[in-house]
């Protein structure tokens, strides 16, 4: 059977989410505990390859297997061999023909935001710390250009291989409560570091160092060096990753 | 001059507060900047003695000096020499006679929980982990009975040295907000693990496995047998420490 994972994590002490060389991912712990736990070789496909310290409350992955355990009984069986900074919050079976990367899905990050003197170190791990007081109703108007569908070049790092840059927003919601910012993005996939480079250019508007204007002619002319810079790792999370029934070929990276 | 520091802290690194031989505490890492900064002998003097594991967002701390910085601007100074999960959120002028535990003081701690099935990885260091679903009404009725005047001797850990067991809680208040439970407390002085007692006797009581009217007899009696367990460190963290004009002394150890 095709099992499906909804996975969280706290990226803060791992080197993203994809497996490589000389360095401790998410899917290579994920890899292992699985393999113990049902005594087989195991390929997992992750959804949403996150960089280096970003965190997830819904990354999703799947893999197949033969194992006569329930699949739905799997994520506390693997919790049990897993480190507390990674938990599978829920296991399903699915689909043979589910693939996490080639559904219609949509995905929504948040990146977090403290707009203070001084941080609180309780925040630090989970949260981007800014002391310049941040105008936050310019950040808002400025969330407007970003929805619908663009190409997103501008808002890609360079690396990126996808063949189209063209995606779609639906929703940017700015949220504040005291010194908390919450930047809520959906959309139907996200380029490599899309939302940190979203997030770092909000950031220099609330700022006022960048005029809400710019987003716009960075969106038009696609080019990397008219949008702001990519916001730190730690005030990234995955939220979540919904599927739609219709399946069609994506090629994010992000 | 005698200056006062509001000191926020991640306590998960830290063998609590106090400096102590073999361990790294909060203060000994504190009194360390303070005398690169200042280029003199320090001595602090704390006003809550948190255990390891326990965070801050507003202990406070005293020390003479004889440095012509400006007091409120130490914070800011201290803070290039602290690691990120220390920091001075601010810092004051006190007349001599201030003494951070011999003042009358309104202390608020909060306790954090999360009651779901998984524990998201992102809130594993700041919240207790409990599993068992929580009523939280039955916690809230509960709470009444620790307020104003007792003996607490049966919300204290062994070990204590203070005269007196007796103290007074102006305010116990449980919010909930989906799977988050925040125990909030503010009380004159809090004997050895109190707050983490009261709280393992709350959840106690959330999960059934306690009766409400248990507390009152356990109050009476000032039994430590008859209170609940201790909740772990990682949920507690001290909110604000509030100075009266009155001094009177206390002699906490908490």
């Amino acid at each position: 059977m095709r099992v499906k994972l909804t996975v969280a994590y706290d990226g803060t002490n791992y080197h993203g989410w994809q497996i490589q060389n000389n360095a401790l991912s998410v899917e290579a712990v994920l890899v292992g505990a699985l393999r113990e736990l049902l005594g087989e070789e195991i390929e997992l496909t992750g959804a949403s390859r996150t960089d280096a310290g970003v965190h997830a409350l819904g990354n999703v992955a799947v893999f197949d297997t033969n194992t006569r355990i329930p699949a739905e009984k799997i994520a506390l069986a693997v919790n049990q061999r897993l480190p507390e900074d990674i938990r599978v919050m829920r296991s399903e079976e699915v689909p043979r023909s589910f693939h996490p990367r080639y559904c219609n899905s949509r995905k929504t990050y948040e990146y977090w935001i403290t707009n203070a003197e001084i941080q609180q170190p309780v925040k630090r791990l989970y949260s981007h710390f800014v002391y310049i007081p941040l105008n936050v109703e310019r950040m808002k108007e400025t969330a407007q250009y970003f929805l619908g569908e663009h190409d997103f070049g501008a808002f890609c790092s360079a690396g990126s291989q996808v063949r189209s840059k063209v995606r779609s927003i639906y929703d940017l919601q700015i949220f504040q409560e005291g010194e908390d910012i919450r930047i809520q993005i959906t959309g139907n996939g996200f380029l490599y570091n899309m939302v940190r480079i979203i997030a770092g250019t909000l950031i220099e508007i609330g700022m006022g160092r960048r005029e809400p204007e710019t987003v716009r002619q960075a969106l038009r002319h696609a080019d990397r060096d008219m949008a702001g810079p990519t916001a730190p790792a730690r005030g990234l999370r995955l939220l979540q990753i919904e599927y739609e029934e219709n399946r069609q070929e994506f090629g994010d990276d992000h």
